[in-house]
């Protein structure tokens, strides 16, 4: 997407120099729009950690593109099994909740072998994060072909009017490798000229709705607002929200959802209000080894710090302010699961389905086995 | 309650010199802890305005000393009427949803006579004032000893394991004159020696639940734990939630609570996890003129720097850093209304009482004309 006069994806090699990887250092949107240089494994281990690089979809991506940078480590004397396996590993226990990570790394090292010479292992790795990344590319595209239907349906009946969409988090491009999965309808109906409003929930404790949506709709020009996690059910009392559209880390085959901390009360309140709720993610999401996401997803828990101390800029620089008395306890849960009953629609590349076991089998058949 | 080795309410008056009022200031809170003195109506409104001092039954008794300060303003020439009616519109129209402001300034009032002397008007006011602290503090006594038996009743199941209580924003003895409302059984089970825990929201966007809430628990010693404000529904679907406390800012007649934003989020959550949900306040707090609060009740709508800005220390100073790019739009309503179909019960200085018209009339017979 555009960045001022340039098109980005969120991470990318340079033709120049294909040893490294870049990526745009979210840590620091929206106050400086820097890019980072990945060159290891523990490089992209730490932007995925320290969330440089955040988003399911592009966790994954950058975890292939790690595995592709490990095929680069090896030395005549190295154990190839061995070293990509522990790269493997290495990478997925990042993040445990994104599934988009294992999937990836999974895929990726499926399609190498021992038995290739070097140079063939560090192209066939490269050419499998290229392809992850433009399968997933290709996947928010149809997302958002998809979801419009959605947007042009409210938008009928809304005679003019802006459709209200609230959305939790950042499921934008920056999550993506390019276009998103919730902003890919917005930004396609915009295209359009359908008038639109975006409810940007802030998202604590990271606060990526505020810093990195926000931003996102600044850059494409669609109108939002920003709002506390705290004013969705109200807002949705007060009959000002069409339509709940989120990400999802994880989707189980039964149809619950595993989003950042919060989305579960959003549904909770759509719910309530009669409110569609849309999850809006590509099938790599899908988790269909799992039935009860309560019970069975783990859910990260992120360092308390990040409860305790807020960031944002104050005379141009980043600078972290501490919101509690010194000494107090926090705890950081960074999902939820939002249960399927609480969904009104799954919205994938191949379309969009009820958030049902019975429904996802008929739009996956070859996903179950 | 205990401030270090002092004992402190959150508004007085020094016999040294009674016309000044004397405040904690509570934008300071937990970073320094500074009093305020209020000589004025003026000084007054603007504490309430800003929000020096907060919380609905607080601000009733500081809006009931602006009268007596109102009272001190007066010459030879003043037209007494004019002028106590004019400092009751002026303090009413500073926060419109908590009706413990209006009920104050109207009781102060309708105990003045313009017929009274400069000095026995004075004299009529300021007692007027003391007598609403006074009992609002029994009020809270008496929700402590009604709420006491809630928090038995857990205890008595959980066989020595804490008892977990969520709670929102600051209804604490800051918001009140002392004991607070939510935490008025709390501090009276941690006294009985019931193991007790709390879940403290952050609050956003001001942060009353991070700093003040936790700021008197640390005080008080009672363990707990600061959460965001997206955390509460998780929590309660893993089960860590034995109840959810809040205080209210206007309660209806059927039984409908308004509090600090998110409050209804809470309820929602607590209501599909079946965990008890009680709103505590004094029934200075009730509005039996409504009937419908969604409908109804006046959202005050704040500052959108609220929520642009946070708040907090660095560097031993009290700084706000920007969370959002610059020129984004923000929405700040301060409340939200929680339907009584959510809540478990009414507890006030009365006993416990379902959030349904029928039991509110048995209990409260002569309110209802």
């Amino acid at each position: 997407m555009r960045v001022g006069n340039e098109d980005y994806q969120s991470i990318w090699t340079d033709s120049s120099d294909p040893h490294v990887v870049k990526v745009i250092d979210q840590r620091m949107l929206p106050f400086f729009f820097r890019t980072k240089e990945l060159r290891s494994v523990d490089d992209v281990y730490e932007a995925i950690d320290n969330m440089t690089v955040r988003g399911a979809p592009l966790i994954g991506a950058a975890a292939a593109f790690g595995i592709y940078l490990a095929t680069l480590e090896m030395t005549a004397a190295t154990n190839v099994r061995d070293h990509i396996q522990n790269a493997a590993r290495y990478l997925i226990s990042c993040r445990p909740t994104a599934v988009n990570l294992s999937w990836a790394v999974n895929y990726s090292i499926s399609k190498l072998s021992e038995n290739m010479s070097p140079d063939s292992l560090q192209d066939q790795a490269l050419k499998n994060a290229i392809e992850i990344c433009e399968r997933e590319k290709e996947y928010c595209r149809q997302i958002g072909v998809n979801g419009l239907k959605i947007i042009e349906d409210i938008s009928e009946k809304k005679k003019g009017e802006p459709v209200n969409i609230l959305t939790h988090c950042n499921a934008g491009w920056l999550a993506t490798i390019d276009y998103g999965t919730v902003t890919a309808p917005v930004y396609r109906a915009h295209d359009k000229g359908i008038p639109l409003h975006i409810w940007v929930d802030e998202t604590r404790p990271r606060n990526q709705g505020a810093r990195l949506t926000a931003w996102e709709l600044q850059q494409y020009g669609i109108p939002h607002t920003i709002i506390t996690d705290n004013s969705g059910g109200h807002l949705m009392q007060k009959k000002v929200v069409d339509a709940v559209f989120v990400g999802s880390d994880r989707t189980t085959a039964t149809g619950d959802v595993a989003n950042k901390i919060g989305t579960y009360l959003k549904a909770l309140a759509a719910r309530d209000n009669e409110i569609p709720f849309y999850a809006l993610f590509p099938s790599s999401t899908f988790d269909f080894s799992v039935r009860k996401g309560i019970d069975e997803i783990e859910i990260e828990e992120r360092d308390p710090e990040e409860v305790i101390y807020v960031s944002g800029l104050d005379d141009g620089e980043i600078r972290q302010v501490r919101i509690c008395p010194e000494g107090t306890k926090a705890l950081n849960h960074a999902f939820d699961i939002t249960p399927a009953r609480l969904i009104t629609g799954l919205i994938t590349e191949k379309g969009i389905c009820g958030a049902g076991e019975k429904e996802i089998k008929k739009m996956f058949p070859n996903k179950f086995k």
